[in-house]
């Protein structure tokens, strides 16, 4: 049996004993083979010593249930990692950013406890994936949407927990800003729930955010000073259409006008969903569709000029910028906004072309669900982003799996030319190049994130060196003022450095919040960079 | 001189020198006639033994003062309560919530540090009020709007720490919502910046919202474990057009039909302003305009029905309920959601007429933003709303201030038929009557705020009734499952007793992290009922 650091195996013995007192011993895994699952499959370490491993998993099934865990784990000084559903690929996996740890994995946890189809709202356990609450919704023909990331089978709460994002309206697609009300377990066990919902029978537990008093939610979202075992959203009620659209500039100098112009439709909240610029011309396409040769040369040539790229575009009609946008409403307002973005890019750039995208009107049927391309625009979970990446038939690349690294850009040209121009000119120099050319995507209402993949090789030197190069990144980034929102649990001290305001003021408030919250240090060590006390002077 | 509770008037005296020495003699206020101004000038305790004074008033100018202020409070343990600007008037003014505490008055911090007009954005000081951001928006012509609480002379920073609402669209009119990053002193002088601020030369510190790690800045909203010394707030951009609208129903049992079709109109984000429901008919027009002779005898008569005020209705053109609908973007976008609210109105209620009000576009001239009635919709901040209340030529009611009470409701009519009977029936048996008959108002996007005010009187006597009133009032909606989101000092126990869930856990919560952000318990005591240590039995 593997043991946590520290931990006699005699006293781990006992206390795993005690874990399968409390969730039956079914519930509580040890063996090698069990454990395995427990790996995260996309580990830039995988196979090195480096690699972070559970000691010993246990799956609870009640509040009570994990309440009495962390009871035991601070009786006898164990880590635990909790994690809730989904795969987390890219971010480190089911796997504890401090290795030994044992995983409080809380998959069994998954009930809809309330749906409310006026209030547009629900309250659900950590184990709930977008597919459960997705079908549980088109089950019971509720008029009501989700939003989801990429891969349907993530958990609401984990996600959100963790800053994820997703693809329809704001704010429904700020996971954690769509969130209202908590409940949680602090590390030593007591039960705590947030917001409206610390007042008992509360009408608006999901409906109305602060409660009274300091908002402490926060705290447990990328933290670890508490178990959230509740989480109540808030649902976008189903519209009743839906349009898409895509903005065209040809010339490089277009980029200034066209982000202008979109500013002021962004920020009046004419455009709410997620986008993405494209550059056809620049980028070539992403995910597999390759450049025709002689546009794959002149990407490929040495300080080639937009004025070169340009003249290729006139010649085989491609735009130089691209934005898409979409809407959501009542019929006659999804035209009309289409009609009114048009109008506000034309004044800017009179030359811009448009193409009209899918005009859907809902519900859908499920043959219409099943057909729709862009599913996560309209919030239907798919695993259709897993053609890109590890072990996919149709996989575009050949990898051992990928992660993410999203330095975040202001929503302006320049920020995106400037961040274009240092990334290209850093691989350059390093003699690197990232799984795709990024480009920035709206992800949060008010920035772009500038999303960069990395393959996981088979060959630790390979994974060596894109850890370096991640690494360098971070630092390059952080000298432009460009910050990570997320990471893998490898770089997580790395992202944490770089925010060092102050002398670190704001991982020393992290670090009083944890000690006070979980004096002991149980709960998911190292994580976003935060370490209890006892491991403070490992830390990178 | 006045002297805080427990401090030795001699070491009080050292430390007000102390103070003298980091802000000048002039910015340290200790006399009766200076401190006069510090007083809740709409105290329920006026001139009573419990009213609460501050001892002394400290304002600095910069944020290395402010350091220098806090770090002396701790070697003296001297009680500090920060201020903003503005009034606060209803909800405690200036005066401390512990007695003889210390203002900490930040007015003089009153620079708007950025504004960015492409990003819609910027960064304040606590000093800077609607009218100053407002003012620095017209004289640049910026195409930027605010969005502000009723008066205009309030702080940013203040109201959104306060969770104060406006009544533009979201995210903006939920101030706490639309902000973007903090610099926070802690109570032990250490100096912290939120979010994308920890990262050096940030430069999505007021675009970006978390950051990296967990996301503390809601313990600092209506908390007291730290100094807010500058906060990012995201903009409107100007919108081409307004359109305003109203619908009314004329039975009693359309409040159904018409929430629900309302519902559908705000959870899909189609409706995104600060609204209310009105009833001319129920509950007569409120601020001054009085009803009709015929129509007072009906609302007076014990035991009136609803078919009894229909038929009132009928013969004098008066609906029974209305909702005030609000638009902004492209000129076609706001016709059009116009048209679209109006269809899914009459698809509920076949007889629902509408009355289309203003209709603007923008810029307005001064002159036209001068003429413009309802200002707050626009962002336009004014003190128009004082009409209501103490001391104003056109005051329809005799009072020396007034404070308010505001339980939360879901958004639906089962429950606001439910909350008028309990408070109605509540109200006959004790014998008392509110400022006006509340209206509930969507001041947060998904619940309904139901608005008391209370009137402040020179006869101890009548305010120790109004007091006991309140009292009766948070615990009797406590029993209902509603809350309130916020209150003057002289409940916030009360309140904070009513959120009790598993024993006053979250409560406990609040308590921890105070502990361990300020030991001395030196900063804003009893705010929000979280005390420190010293003074938790004292607590009611």
């Amino acid at each position: 049996m593997r043991v946590p650091h520290g931990i006699d195996s005699k006293a781990f013995s006992a206390a795993v004993r005690e874990l399968e007192g409390i969730v039956g011993q079914q519930w509580v895994f040890t063996s090698e083979e069990d454990l395995y699952l427990y790996r995260d499959a996309y580990s830039p370490f995988w196979g090195e010593p480096e690699e972070r491993l559970a000691s010993a998993a246990v799956s609870p099934e009640s509040v009570e249930q994990v309440q009495a865990i962390l009871r035991i784990a601070n009786a006898h000084k164990i880590p635990i990692y909790p994690i809730s559903t989904g795969r987390n690929l890219g971010y480190g996996g089911a796997a504890p950013v401090y290795s030994g740890s044992v995983v409080l994995d809380l998959k069994r946890m998954n009930r809809i406890l309330e749906i409310d189809e006026q209030a547009a709202s629900c309250l659900v356990e950590p184990g709930v994936s977008y597919f459960d609450l997705y079908r549980h919704i088109r089950a019971n023909k509720l008029k009501l949407w989700i939003d989801c990331p990429d891969p349907g089978w993530g958990s609401l709460v984990g996600n959100a927990l963790d800053h994820g994002n997703g693809y329809t309206m704001n704010p429904f697609r700020d996971h954690f800003g769509a969130h209202c009300g908590m409940e949680v377990v602090l590390a030593n066990g007591d039960l705590v729930r947030t917001g409206m919902g610390a007042l008992p029978g509360a009408k608006t537990w999901q409906q109305s955010r602060y409660g009274f008093g300091p908002d402490v939610d926060g705290i447990f979202s990328q933290g670890n000073s508490g178990v959230v075992t509740k989480m109540g959203f808030w649902l976008m009620a189903e519209p009743e259409a839906y349009l898409a659209g895509t903005v065209m500039v040809s010339r490089h100098a277009d980029l200034v006008p066209l982000m202008k112009a979109f500013s002021v439709l962004n920020n009046t909240n004419a455009m709410m969903a997620t986008t993405r610029i494209g550059s056809p011309l620049q980028l070539g396409r992403v995910f597999g569709v390759p450049p025709e040769p002689e546009h794959a040369a002149l990407l490929d040539k040495p300080g080639v000029t937009p004025d070169e790229l340009e003249a290729y575009g006139r010649k085989n009609d491609l735009p130089y910028w691209t934005i898409d946008l979409k809407f959501y409403g009542g019929t006659e307002v999804v035209e009309a906004q289409w009609t009114y973005a048009m109008r506000v890019f034309k004044s800017a750039i009179p030359d811009v072309q448009f193409t009209k995208g899918d005009r859907l009107t809902f519900p859908l049927t499920d043959a219409q669900a099943e057909a729709v391309q862009d599913k996560a625009s309209l919030g239907i979970p798919s695993l259709g982003a897993f053609f890109v990446g590890a072990r996919s038939p149709n996989k575009p690349v050949g990898s051992h799996g990928h992660f993410w690294l999203s330095p975040i850009l202001p929503l302006s040209a320049e920020a995106v030319l400037e961040a274009q121009k240092v990334f290209a000119g850093a691989f350059r120099e390093w003699g690197v190049a990232p799984l795709y050319r990024a480009l920035p995507q709206l992800y949060s209402p008010r920035a772009f994130y500038l999303l960069f993949g990395f393959e996981v090789s088979e060959d630790p030197a390979v994974n060596h060196k894109t850890r370096e190069t991640v690494r360098r990144m971070i630092k390059l980034a952080a000298e432009h003022g460009w910050g990570e929102y997320r990471t893998a649990p490898a770089f997580m001290d790395d992202v944490m450095n770089v925010y060092s305001y102050n002398n670190h003021a704001l991982r020393g408030l992290h670090e009083r919040i944890k000690d006070a919250l979980d004096p002991n240090g149980i709960l998911a060590a190292g994580r976003c960079g935060i370490w209890p006390k006892h491991l403070r002077n490992g830390r990178s």
